[in-house]
């Protein structure tokens, strides 16, 4: 039973107990963390990413396993991708829509050449935005939902020249939507970790939250022990948006994509030359590799937003969305 | 009558009808502002900015005769500096210490320095702050109220690598005095343009808001006509925090502290090579200077964050403040 403050449009399409959804955290949102947010009443979508195959098949059949007896939660399943690498190779995209997953999300890139075959599979498309002149592109789509996301946002995210943040961006969308397109429903994304996040999402104009770095710090989450454990211990003064680890990483993004992580060592003595960095990365690179091998996250990245201040624990996924909701509910109640 | 839903410490401590504080914005906030806002039950903080003596002895003088009849509203008035430039010279400061305001706020520096002489005039402290790391000195300060400013806000705050964003920085800012100094009040400062963002702010854990560009964006401001017209045509999309706008204005502010104003033709063309226009700035300079002369708002810079994408027209600041409590109202009373 959903309580009447969190009955939201987005509870209600998606048949859900709670306005919440699991981000699809590349690496870090596997088939057992998807399906714990499904049993848990959120919406929860398998982190694709980079949309490698073999990846997705095994966390996506993972959950579905885990679900297979449960009609009501198994319907709460689906994927995420990065859209940018589809246009590479969309064979995990293809594979999962085999699987009648209820929604794709899709970010960071033009999502109109998936958008009829998700439509065919019978999924829900979700788009998720980092600035208001996106927001056409994803109506165009057919975008069920639209996730805004501010620049607090851990992972990657629009850079600080061309980024929103969320406290702006969600009541901006909200009236872009009221006035073109108002069935299309609206997601929170970067900074909620608690009910006071979801409760200030719904006051914003939105329909509901997508929560990743909270349910990255949970034990369901893939992410590594050691990064989860330096998160327990990091304040939100201590995080960074920067091209840092795509360079160490060798990740080719394009812009306006940067990447929030924690501010370790390794990127405290890089970001202030970042061109320098780009120019000759191989020494800093094997520095990073070396760190990723040991797991010394003094050099390894932790991929979490500002919202890591308000983590101090690593609980099972099940508990964030409840003291998520319960928390919300008591504030909207009054 | 504060409606009960916007009754909070805030409103209490300062004798409001609303728990909006008008910010201090230097050239902007002068006295017609203040003394208006004062009179719609906000709390009117005049924009002392840079200290200067001559400027900010004449808004606040203003204010205090739009308001001598009015005992309520002249309780309500207060003043607003740069801290770093109090270093500098603090006459100002003093100057307006002898004028019974209710408060002084302090951003951008260390404000322990002015705490003994604000107490003993029987003002309030406000500080504001853009990282978790700046509320001990806050509280060794005395301070009264905590503004917790995120990135989004107009004109001055800390850069994209140190800055903090409104939806993560007050519930993180809320559970650090909740621990350490329960007295201390806190209001959300960034982004805060409607009644979605007060009564946001109020559900992430703050007592009220602090609000600029919405302010900024009245009959009553100082701002350029030029520009308060450029905002209502400028989405949120529009704007930029960068180091541009101090260097062709030539003001030497320190780190972390950059600038967001709107994102104009001159400051495109800047903007990727900062370091090159700090080595060589004198012909951006003379462009500049040209724009500033002729209204030129393609060059010249206005000052406002990312909420004029929720800025449609330049009204009263009475009703503004109407605007924004009746909203909140709404909101909270469902
Ligand atoms: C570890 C991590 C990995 C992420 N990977 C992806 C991704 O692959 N695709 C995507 O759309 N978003 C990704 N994101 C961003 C999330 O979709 C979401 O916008 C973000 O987590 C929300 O902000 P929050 O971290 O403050 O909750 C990732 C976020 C994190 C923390
Ligand atoms: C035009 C303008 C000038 C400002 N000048 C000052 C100032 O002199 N001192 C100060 O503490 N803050 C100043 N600020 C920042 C405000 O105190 C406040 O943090 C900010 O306006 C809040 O965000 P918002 O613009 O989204 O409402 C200024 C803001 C604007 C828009």
């Amino acid at each position: 039973m959903t309580h009447a403050a969190l009955n939201t449009r987005f509870t209600q399409r998606f048949q859900l107990t709670t306005p919440i959804a699991l981000a699809p955290m590349a690496l870090a949102t596997g088939g057992a963390l998807a399906a714990a947010c499904a049993q848990a009443g959120a919406l929860g979508l398998v982190g694709g990413g980079y949309g490698d195959l073999a990846w997705t098949q095994r966390e996506y059949a993972l959950a579905h396993d885990l679900l297979k007896d449960d009609t009501a939660s198994h319907a709460r399943l689906g994927c995420g991708f990065i859209t940018w690498k589809l246009d590479e190779n969309a064979e995990a995209l293809d594979w999962v829509l085999t699987q009648k997953p209820c929604a794709i999300m899709l970010s960071f890139g033009d999502p109109r050449p998936y958008a009829e075959r998700i439509a065919q599979a019978g999924a829900q498309l979700i788009c998720q935005v980092q600035r208001l002149d996106q927001v056409p592109h994803a109506l165009e789509a057919g975008a069920s939902v639209i996730v805004a996301q501010g620049g607090e946002a851990g992972g990657h995210g629009a850079n600080a020249l061309e980024g929103r943040s969320t406290f702006t961006l969600v009541p901006e969308i909200a009236d872009y939507l009221a006035a073109h397109s108002p069935d299309t429903l609206l997601l929170a994304a970067g900074g909620v970790a608690d009910g006071r996040g979801l409760a200030a999402a719904l006051m914003l104009g939105a329909d509901g939250a997508l929560v990743g770095s909270r349910l990255w710090a949970t034990t369901e989450s893939l992410a590594a022990a050691g990064a989860k454990t330096q998160a327990t211990h990091t304040n939100g003064d201590g995080t960074a948006r920067s091209m840092v680890f795509d360079i160490l990483r060798r990740k080719n993004w394009p812009a306006p994509y940067d990447f929030r992580a924690i501010r370790n060592d390794l990127h405290r003595a890089l970001e202030s030359n970042v061109a320098a960095l780009q120019t000759n990365p191989d020494a800093a690179r094997a520095d990073y590799d070396a760190g990723v091998k040991a797991g010394d996250f003094t050099r390894a990245h932790a991929t979490v937003g500002e919202a890591v201040g308000l983590i101090a624990d690593i609980p099972a996924a099940q508990t964030v969305i409840a003291r998520i909701t319960q928390q919300a509910q008591r504030l909207l109640g009054k």
